[in-house]
């Protein structure tokens, strides 16, 4: 079960996969597509909602020190002003006179000719910002802009203190989000990973600058042992990089990067912010935001910011990248290109489907039924009919299945299945009434 | 345990217990607010997540005949001419010429006046559209800009075909999604009931004509059983209203109606939608989105839908006024007001905390957390540590926790704990080893 080589081809055997399974395709592709924005099909849909669902459970619902939060994807525009994304937060951009053509200045081979028509005749290259903007209210006008959040956390220093007064935590405490965030990204590429669309999920945590650096410290490692040991990448694939270059008010800044088959590249962000989201707040909305600690004579502190910031989409990516293989064995033995057996070798928790119910026969189906029913409300299951047995293991394991479930004549007699493991391709036979145990033992994370 | 008399005053105390306790505020609120958008604090962004994911087990994972999508809140600007939403989309708006005011003609008391200046000179009335508009990609301009969608059942409709051949699925079968919608609400009101960013909960489920009108009726049922059965609303809290007026194309329209504080409101609309939404996707497109019935030899179907929508923010909504509480029986022994014991009822499977885990002193809070760290993998828990036991189980009735766990000195020797009933008030003694099943049985839904 050698690993394919991560290359270009894989990335198309990738993309190719996605679509024809229904995990991810362009978005509006009868009308020609969007570039920059992805729909995920019905096992895209699973497999995204077990990834928000297990980093959740991770972060948020197993932490007695991280709350969640839901906020909007439209703010107050302001919070764009504080944050700096409507001064700063753009690539630079040159038009051609010649042709109207408009460029990204660092994509361009010679930076005074138009890529398009070869004229020099080209603008003062000027920043091109990417906040996506719409108006809100009875009128189109400037009082009435608004933007699409381009990152999910802003919010989160915003509503720093309603949380704090609800769940009265004290800190060093969390706040985390899962949700979408848009920009308007002038050169998407590389599939998801660069989209103008996505769902990021963020987690802040907001501490005392003196214990900074060591829960900065904390949270690499949780996040790193979150990768390992949950996601099951292998080591290789991942490295973490330190910021050449650090922001003013950051003691240090990382990213976690994923061996694409195009290349490194960055899964998460794991940044010392310092005071400075909380202090611009309280600049701009003229609200004094620090924390007042009543277990210390009623000291006021600024609450120092350590950022964990991952794209779901990124996670699903490099997940498909990790867990694509194709065995071999059968090919050896007859020599047939067609018989790869392709498998997402998906951790059971975030399958896609969990087990997959396949009847013997269709004569069997109402039969097989009744177990799928009885698994379907507590694991992401499927009842499979069609084709012979073989074809139906091969289609379960192109989408990650563990666990195939065969119903067959002896069921009805002895009330017990086969279950099929993925990997080990060993074969088990398990009372019927056992089986909810069995897997509730084996799905889990 | 008499239900308070829902009323405005009950507006007033879930909107204020909702803030309080961090369930809804607010958007943006340290910048005053931003009209129409609401944020999910803590335990409300648990509360949207168990609603979310009731009903999306309800409706796709339990079901062999719907599958899930995920598309993305910008599509192709064509969907939304070919589902008419830019052409007719909105409310009838006029501007005063004398001091620049916009009104909605339909609220003004007299429509040839002013109502902020009193002045006569008004322009004519014309359609304002309620979608939110953008612009994708390097120019700001007619041809880049992009729309916001304002429902989620317009990408499901566009994806139909790449979701059947992924599922190969045959009619009739069902798509749905769960996303983020928005409107540019001319008059936002009643606290989360209408919104300018909002989340809907579609399902669309394809059928041929002739039995169209059977799912019609099939999913009229399950989506009362639904509200019923798992969300718990009492009988007189919901009515069913059919439409007056039906589309040119639809056999069919109803709404499901709550019984909010400020009347009888929406909460799911089911819609016979005819072909309507297939043909005009085809007309545009120019793709054929016909279904071929490959077992009706190669027969050409044009799938008609009937639709189940419904709002997330209102489902909770909802569920607030329907589950608030004030239990008497103290008062009235006290003759105190401060001894009312509010109480959210939730069912136990959406409660944003299941189970919280109160150790009876400080001292026993780390044994105590040995059981969060249990329970907190499976269910929503919370480890509640300070203030008396009395004060945390008022804290917990507030925000709805339907089981109370006492962890005691005597829990060190017996290893058990003391489980306490939000509803029924009864208290029961229960070993630690036992109590993930305990909880799975009583958790379920």
């Amino acid at each position: 079960m050698e690993k394919v080589e991560k290359n270009n081809e894989l990335m198309e055997k990738i993309v190719s996969l996605a679509k024809r399974r229904g995990f991810i395709f362009q978005s509006s592709e009868i009308y020609g597509g969007i570039n920059g924005f992805w729909d995920y099909g019905p096992y895209g849909t699973q497999l995204k909602k077990a990834v928000e669902k297990v980093w959740w459970n991770y972060m948020v619902e197993r932490r007695l020190n991280v709350e969640g939060l839901d906020s909007t994807v439209i703010c107050h525009p302001q919070v764009w002003n504080a944050s700096g994304h409507l001064d700063k937060f753009g690539d630079m951009m040159t038009d051609c006179k010649e042709c109207k053509a408009r460029h990204r200045v660092d994509l361009m081979e010679d930076e005074n000719v138009c890529p398009n028509c070869g004229s020099s005749d080209l603008t003062e290259p000027r920043e091109f910002n990417l906040m996506m903007k719409t108006f809100v209210g009875p009128v189109f006008d400037e009082d009435h802009v608004a933007y699409l959040r381009a990152e999910t956390c802003q919010p989160i220093f915003v509503d720093f203190h309603q949380v704090r007064v609800a769940t009265r935590q004290k800190l060093p405490f969390g706040i985390a989000q899962i949700g979408k965030a848009f920009r308007n990204e002038i050169n998407p590429r590389n599939f998801t990973f660069r989209s103008r669309e996505f769902t990021q999920m963020e987690m802040e945590f907001f501490c005392r600058e003196e214990e900074s650096m060591d829960w900065y410290n904390f949270w690499r490692d949780e996040r790193l042992k979150y990768y390992y040991e949950i996601l099951g990448f292998e080591k290789d694939t991942l490295r973490t990089h330190d910021h050449d270059q650090l922001a003013h008010y950051a003691k240090a800044a990382m990213d976690i990067e994923f061996k694409f088959p195009f290349g490194w590249g960055e899964l998460e962000g794991i940044h010392h912010r310092g005071t400075w989201d909380m202090s611009r707040h309280s600049e701009f909305s003229k609200q004094n935001l620090e924390y007042v600690d009543h277990d210390n004579g009623g000291e006021k502190v600024m609450p120092t910011v350590v950022e964990t910031s991952v794209g779901a989409d990124r996670t699903i990516l490099a997940l498909l990248c990790n867990c694509y293989d194709e065995d071999m064995a059968e090919t050896q033995k007859t020599g047939k290109a067609s018989d790869v057996r392709v498998v997402f070798r998906f951790p059971a928790a975030i399958a896609p489907v969990q087990v997959a119910i396949l009847p013997l026969s269709k004569k069997l189906s109402t039969e097989a039924q009744k177990v799928y029913d009885k698994l379907a409300k507590y694991f992401r299951a499927e009842l499979d009919v069609t084709g012979s047995i073989g074809k139906r293991y091969r289609r379960q394991d192109e989408i990650g299945t563990p666990y195939c479930v065969t119903f067959d004549f002896d069921s009805l007699e002895d009330n017990a299945v086969t279950v099929r493991d993925r990997d080990t391709m060993e074969q088990e036979r398990v009372e019927i009434k056992d089986l909810m145990h069995y897997f509730f033992g084996k799905l889990d994370y």
